[in-house]
């Protein structure tokens, strides 16, 4: 039933979709676009698209679905520009990290019974780097997968069986499909996924204008240094668009990781310092 | 020359250490104490060590070298019962996490001609969590083993013959050997080993706090959650003693990554925090 699928955006996860798409045993064609050539060139040499388009505009219109694995910024773009040309057969999907302003475009935009259909959609898998070149057939294998859809949206019978089609392909590329508001799903992740990334980050960049150039680092350094400031990797151009997005969500928890450290610090030697590894151990406890 | 070795704690490290002893074709024997019964009989059961001694001290006296791998206070009380038992045809070694307590004490209490000596040691190997039952013949393999021993210590010829052979021991379990002063040890711990640790632990209480019994918890949380929160389960009854002995390190690292977290937090959406990303991805190159 479907058989043109188009991905803007072969990076690591339009890549990694495509592949995954295959792997799950897909024969339809699968057109990309990338701003960027060299992504484009390097996801169609991997096999995870087989064809490349000029105007991703016109291989919308030309595919059943289309993925938007672009920033959030660039998908709420394609978003506004799709949604004039696209009608109610024809599915327009999304990876953005951040889900509530992509949520409320989907309702001001698609999902009427004349218009597309948009589902909004979160993989919660991924590099600490980009590129098409690291994309994998396994990335979503094991991963959840996360939409956001809302149940009142009234959509034509094609669409519906579109987005039925989409998480039948999500629960074929391996991953699990769950169901989430858009603004729990903004909550939960600036706690278990933003905090984690900024925490890390400030860490990293800690780290590098204290001790980034003693001798001593690579020596002393072990398996905690390294697994605490791997996400100091991630490139600062994905994370703008999710600070943006979630802001005040994650000053929330980067403002309550402040006072825990405080108070660590003041508790260094108190037993106020049993209670809080407890609780860690708790946190950790299966 | 090496017959006789006591292990003086026989946690995660102790076993390991007897483990890998014997991977690395010591023969002699390896007499083993425990506080509890029980972490003595798994690392008999596991052949970390070949007998029980009832009594630390006489295990000591008894034995050519003595490693003490027990927490830094457990540690600094047992040097103080062995310097006055055991002679210059001795050498005890540790490997505790801090070193300048551990060090002074060596030099108050070992290492004159007529006394034993001490080579004060930390592996920068180890599990987040502890115990016999996790012990790993493998566990220093390419690990770095840090010694803060002092040049100007003077040592009987028997006590330096000592000194070597652990340094050989080392080498054969699979560890590079370096050595650092005791008080850049300290220092440096507290930026590339405590502050991940302790910044791992508020991470985890405070979610434990906000979002431990979330039902969408265990849905949302991926791969970045797991890794920052890992140390999380490291025990408080080994951090306790760390705290107590590198206390002022580790508020100077704690409050300075408060400050930095302030930094990213008031700058969600400036520029700065791009700088901030780009320090962090510097850290991580290689």
């Amino acid at each position: 039933m479907i058989n043109r699928i188009a991905i803007l955006g072969t990076g690591l996860l339009g890549t990694s979709v495509g592949l995954a798409l295959r792997g799950a045993g897909y024969r339809g064609s699968i057109t990309g676009w990338n701003r960027g050539a060299e992504g484009a060139q390097t996801a169609l040499k991997m096999g995870a698209i087989d064809a490349i388009a000029g105007d991703p505009i016109e291989a919308a219109r030309q595919s059943d679905i289309t993925l938007l694995s672009v920033p959030i910024y660039p998908t709420l773009d394609l978003m506004e520009q799709l949604a004039g040309v696209l009608g109610c057969s024809h599915l327009v999907t999304d990876v953005g990290s951040t889900k509530g302003q992509i949520t409320a475009a989907a309702a001001r935009l698609f999902n009427t019974p004349e218009r597309a259909a948009f589902l909004p959609g979160h993989p919660m898998a991924g590099k600490e780097r980009g590129g098409a070149e690291l994309g994998d057939a396994n990335l979503f294998r094991g991963a959840v997968w996360l939409f956001t859809d809302v149940p009142t949206w009234e959509r034509s019978s094609t669409a519906s069986a579109l987005v039925k089609s989409w998480r039948d392909f999500v629960t074929a590329m391996g991953s699990r499909v769950i169901d989430i508001d858009a603004a729990r799903h903004d909550e939960m992740v600036a706690w278990v996924s933003h905090l984690p990334q900024f925490t890390a980050t400030a860490l990293s960049a800690l780290l590098e204008d204290e001790v980034g150039d003693a001798p001593e680092l690579r020596d002393v350094g072990g398996r905690a240094l390294r697994e605490m400031t791997r996400l100091g990797a991630s490139p600062y151009s994905m994370w703008r668009d999710i600070a943006y997005t979630n802001t005040a969500a994650i000053e929330r928890a980067l403002f309550a990781l402040e006072q825990r450290l405080v108070h660590l610090r003041e508790n260094l030697r108190t037993p106020e310092l049993r209670e809080q590894f407890e609780r860690a151990n708790e946190f950790r406890k299966e």
